[in-house]
């Protein structure tokens, strides 16, 4: 069997307040083509299609036309899991329909224990669930964590495995020793939700969803194929794409995608930002993060800026506020001292210059009057 | 063909705070059982099936179940139709899909004009829709008003007639001439939302959705199935059911159904209400609203009723205010009076009754307390 790997689309995902509808059109566009120029049998999609539990109407029109162009027109097999950004109980509208055309959407847990066959493959849909499910279905208190509650699932994937069959797990969790990015919502706090990666040596491929960079994990049968846009400035350097993989013999190859827009870092003076020598090797439809290298106050910094990177994400300067440990040292004894010697101190920790002789007297004459009218 | 007319399921729906869910899987499970008694063709379910155009997933969970039952288990085929309380993007998920089982859910204007035909009839499935959808679908501005965009859409139906066939409309709108009442959204403000009742001639059947009541219209053919259950206290007297209608040779009656708990207004006094031997007479598992006839204050009177009338809905008073002729007159005139007299005045007008000895020293007290405040 082959198949395409995707995940983690997040429809209805805005970047700091940009809509990606777009781009998401267009990566999903590029997916269907790499799938059909790999005369795949079928497409995996392993959780998180929507970015929220309750998706916006245009997110719900976007997986509706999805499915459809892949399911009903192309004729595709699709294997579709919830992740934990998904609400399973609106993702499963339609699924008793979807299987007469093999769209398969598994948003309960005990559905992962009836596996969907192809060709020479049993493939087994495991949606992204929390303990307290498996505690349920297993009718056992014991199961207090992820790490607890997927052995016996994995047990009992295991009783149907057909010995004559290649043997896919598609699922949404975190496996340990993957690295995380910050624009993955955390499962949990601490690492007992983690899976460990040994247990997944039993399947001849994992299909993982959650973590957005296709390089967060290098098991030989165990990948992420990471999101198919980039989600955040952490996910700046992540090449996007999907995986092709074959099961016999088995191999598996990333097909990258072509951003439409691409998420750019920048750490940059004001002057060269502003520098059409330097911004007009930009591609200005990208998004911008940019990170200031100056420490002086630039008045209209972000407008000036937004007028020639228009989707400016953020701005930041490098040098920030590192506090001495004096710092850290009794409040009281700051309060006992002359507010125009903390002023200074201040100024030049933060700006790393003194304060001019103009700075001084604009201090001093604030002080003056402040002190006035508290009296 | 035979089938069974229900709508308006408002699948979410609370009343004055409960949660009728158990009153819905109830009414659900009747239909059912009547569609299979009375081997009915089909069921056409004429809008509203949500309440909100966001269900909470408990209502989402509710309709997939309905609709599998039905279909899926059943076998029954399906004519559904956006109400103005469902997001016609919502509830066309899946439903490409559902076709293959003869579950039809028309969201869209455009859908009206391909009938789904079954035996002898055509089915128009014409979903709730707003002029500027019809300004847009026949790219004409002058279809200002729901009666002028009307128009078009049933001539356009007409043109596909096939005169072999009996036409069954399936639609959602106020026709002109029906009784409304205050539990259902006003479509628009004025009557050129209303639709004229003549227009309906040229189909053998049109099965209504909006209002919620059966009798609301009493044309031979064209009718209101209302909801399953009482949605509002202006709803009490109404007969809740569904229409079993066949085409050929055409008869329609209505198939009642049992409410798991009835809505029931009450006028009565406080006395005779908390009165054992009154209310033993009463199923206490219904819903109440009741009108009091006393005029004197009551304490603790809510506590002291719902501890009888567990599903409390409302309590007002018989006796409203009523403002005399006088009252209209000059405030500032009223400004100028003692204190004491606007106090009786106004008792007197709200209670009918004078303030005893008691009540006026109280008041006097009361007033003497506040005008040393102000001093």
């Amino acid at each position: 069997m082959r198949f395409l790997h995707t995940s983690d689309w997040h429809l209805g995902r805005r970047l700091h307040g940009f809509d990606l509808q777009a781009e998401q059109a267009d990566a999903f566009s590029q997916i269907e083509q790499i799938a059909l120029a790999q005369q795949v049998d079928g497409v995996i999609v392993a959780g998180d299609l929507y970015d929220r539990s309750l998706p916006a109407e245009q997110s719900v029109r976007m997986l509706n036309q999805q499915f459809k162009q892949l399911n009903l027109v192309d004729h595709l097999p699709l294997y579709v899991i919830a992740g934990n950004h998904d609400s399973a109980t609106r993702l499963a509208t339609g699924a008793s329909w979807y299987q007469q055309t093999h769209l398969y959407v598994a948003t309960q847990l005990a559905q992962a224990f009836t596996p969907v066959e192809l060709t020479d493959t049993q493939i087994f849909l495991l949606p992204y669930f929390e303990p307290f499910a498996a505690r349920q279905y297993f009718h056992d208190e014991q199961l207090q964590t992820l790490q607890q509650a997927i052995v016996p699932v994995f047990q009992k994937m295991k009783q149907v495995f057909d010995p004559a069959k290649k043997h896919v797990l598609v699922a949404h969790f975190f496996v340990a020793g993957s690295s995380q990015t910050t624009s993955e919502t955390p499962l949990t706090v601490g690492g007992l939700a983690a899976i460990p990666s040994d247990l997944l040596a039993d399947f001849d491929y994992v299909a993982l969803g959650h973590l957005h960079g296709k390089d967060a994990l290098q098991l030989p049968n165990a990948r992420y194929s990471g999101s198919p846009i980039k989600f955040s400035l952490s996910e700046t350097t992540q090449q996007k794409g999907v995986w092709i993989v074959d099961t016999e013999p088995f191999w598996l190859q990333f097909y990258p995608l072509k951003l439409l827009h691409d998420v750019i870092h920048l750490t940059q003076s004001f002057q060269t930002l502003t520098d059409e020598s330097y911004y007009q090797k930009q591609d200005l439809n990208n998004y911008f993060g940019i990170t200031l290298t100056d420490r002086q106050i630039i008045p209209n910094l972000l407008s000036r800026l937004r007028t020639i990177y228009p989707k400016l994400l953020t701005v930041e300067r490098q040098t920030k506020l590192q506090l001495p440990d004096s710092a850290k040292s009794d409040v009281r004894q700051l309060q006992q001292q002359d507010p125009m010697d903390l002023l200074t101190d201040f100024y030049e920790q933060v700006a790393q210059v003194p304060l001019t002789k103009q700075q001084q007297q604009w201090a001093t004459q604030a002080l003056q009057l402040a002190q006035k009218e508290v009296q």
